[in-house]
């Protein structure tokens, strides 16, 4: 971790780095998204790898009847880092984002928030990448095809990720709203991908190696039915993220090998809320660590059913804001902001008062 | 609460109202900061009067050798709100403050964040006005004289919100830093009070009618023992505030009647947790809303000890959001920041990835 051979004097009296979305596209756009999927997958999967170094703990939701909000705070014995992300369903009808999200990487020394950064962007960028790396250890090996269910504002990054970093070639792609199938197809049109839309969820299915869920309702839904699943299939399962709000079928998780993130979130929020709670699943990082099989080798690998239960966890936005911050240092983007006073005297916070301390302050740049 | 009053359809794609550690000074200098700590306890007092209208929970904190950070969410039906604070008694000697905060107020309905804010002074300033408002209705009525034990970064806060808003006059200050006590006299030379540096916490407390402790160690520490208490006195234990960190003897908790905020969380992180889970306490809400007897009336409230175990709930920062908020719209103070992506089409995230969409932003004004 870059941020821990820093020693602790260095990092004081600087202001905090803040990364807007127009930032972080600046980013994506300068080093590429394909660049940024895989590098964001290389840093979840290297946090996956030291796992015992976190203290983590299932994130801390507040429900009401059109949504979810949500804080998600991770730390190991050098950084601390949240998110606050939110899910509401019926967004979309005024105007804004069914998710929207940003977090604060701090030190754990001194309580110090470093970066502040927009997370809507980089949340549907990093649950791509954590969904391809799972796939990698899941999904069986040579997989071309993917069906991809729910074509809205997180569908082009998962088909990208797995393009890029699993060589998915052909898409079946379905949404009960077909304009945002057309907006999938148009900004996927050059991405050299085979994109067909189908005419309901069984014809997706139909012949995909992998099927990507991600729809947005709040509620208990049946989308994959147990009659649509073909030996060796692997089900990244990404929509169904909070208690009530689920895409397979009872049967469909009962009848796969599923891996999680976090099993204490996971119980609460993901598919397996539908299963007994000695209903056995894998996490990820054990898989990832070889402590665990993932996809099973041979005859008994083809005829898997996996299921990746992925319902978003602190660690992933953790590994996501290291990268994003690196990248910002790197290209030089970002702006200070003065979130905490710099005081002379540590001590008299009162001086913050005095005439001189507040005059408007000079926008800085900020100096790495 | 003005945010309940306006159609949701008036909150979409506005920006985030930024309001940084400089706008909070200019708003305190513009509006005084008699006037700030008033409307401040006016704001508690009315959001510690709808109680039963929030979902409320103890803060969820990640502890350190060094410190803690804590994050502290609440909502109604209408605001989420949540507040980043950090505790590092040993910040100074790196020239950072001991307690570093800023939070967010956000739309239940949308999940949009409307407001972030420094939240640094806004907290000397709440902690200050809640500990006034506790006062009126535990201290003795005519309280004029208070000790000051800790003369740190909240102190001349605390000193103010008494004077103008409980009447104190006269201060007997202690610290075992005499730098601090020195820049607590300077602070308030002009602010028309009696001040006296005491040269034990035991002469501070000889003849006090009020006993503010506001001290930083992350230690027991019995700063008040029960040689020191006077028949009548009112104790404001302020520093004490996370597991294994207390300032009262627990002979000085148990001879006295104590009240707190959220007794979920001061159980944990009060003074009381020196007692048993079976000592009665009574929840500050309840006195200010006539359910339950504060400071007794006659000849026991002359006698009477009270103590307010306070260790900062959710819900006075969310009311200090609440007030910050208002005085800047009304103040035209603060920046417009993009934290959220304006999407023309809002399942159109992959649009900010194009060109025209990564051109850096314009600084905006922020229309209200």
């Amino acid at each position: 971790m870059k941020s821990s051979a820093r020693p602790v004097e260095r990092h004081v009296s600087r202001p905090t780095l803040y990364l807007s979305a127009r930032d972080l596209a600046c980013i994506v756009n300068t080093k590429g998204l394909a660049a940024c999927l895989a590098g964001m997958a290389d840093y979840i999967r290297a946090d996956f790898l030291r796992w015992q170094d976190f203290e983590k703990s299932a994130r801390l939701a507040s429900h009401s009847a059109r949504g979810v909000i949500e804080l998600m705070p991770i730390s190991n014995a050098h950084d601390y880092a949240f998110k606050y992300v939110n899910g509401h369903p019926q967004n979309h009808a005024l105007g804004l984002p069914t998710v929207m999200a940003f977090g604060v990487l701090a030190d754990v020394a001194t309580g110090m928030p470093r970066v502040l950064s927009e997370l809507t962007l980089t949340t549907a960028l990093r649950t791509a990448a954590t969904s391809a790396l799972a796939a990698s250890v899941l999904a069986r090996p040579g997989s071309r095809s993917m069906a991809l269910i729910g074509n809205g504002a997180q569908s082009e990054f998962q088909a990208l990720a797995f393009q890029h970093l699993l060589g998915v070639e052909e898409l079946h792609i379905f949404d009960v709203d077909q304009e945002a199938s057309e907006k999938l197809c148009r900004n996927l049109h050059s991405a050299g991908m085979d994109i067909a839309v189908s005419a309901s969820v069984a014809e997706a299915l139909d012949g995909a190696d992998i099927v990507t869920t991600i729809t947005a309702d709040k509620t208990r839904a049946t989308i994959v039915t147990p009659d649509m699943l073909a030996a060796g299939m692997h089900l990244n399962a990404v929509g169904g993220d909070c208690p009530g709000k689920t895409e397979l079928h009872a049967d469909v998780v009962a009848a796969a090998d599923v891996f999680v993130e976090y099993e204490p979130q996971t119980r609460v929020e993901g598919e397996i809320q539908q299963m007994p709670a000695s209903f056995g699943v894998t996490e990820l990082w054990r898989v990832l660590a070889g402590l665990a099989p993932g996809r099973l080798a041979g005859a008994a690998g083809s005829s898997q059913v996996t299921i990746f239960d992925s319902v978003g966890f602190a660690l992933e936005d953790y590994a996501a804001l290291r990268f994003m911050r690196d990248a910002a240092l790197e290209l030089g983007v970002g702006q200070a902001l003065d979130l905490v006073p710099a005081l002379s005297d540590p001590k008299d916070l009162f001086a913050l008062l005095q005439p001189a301390a507040a005059r408007p302050q000079q926008k800085g740049v900020l100096v790495v």
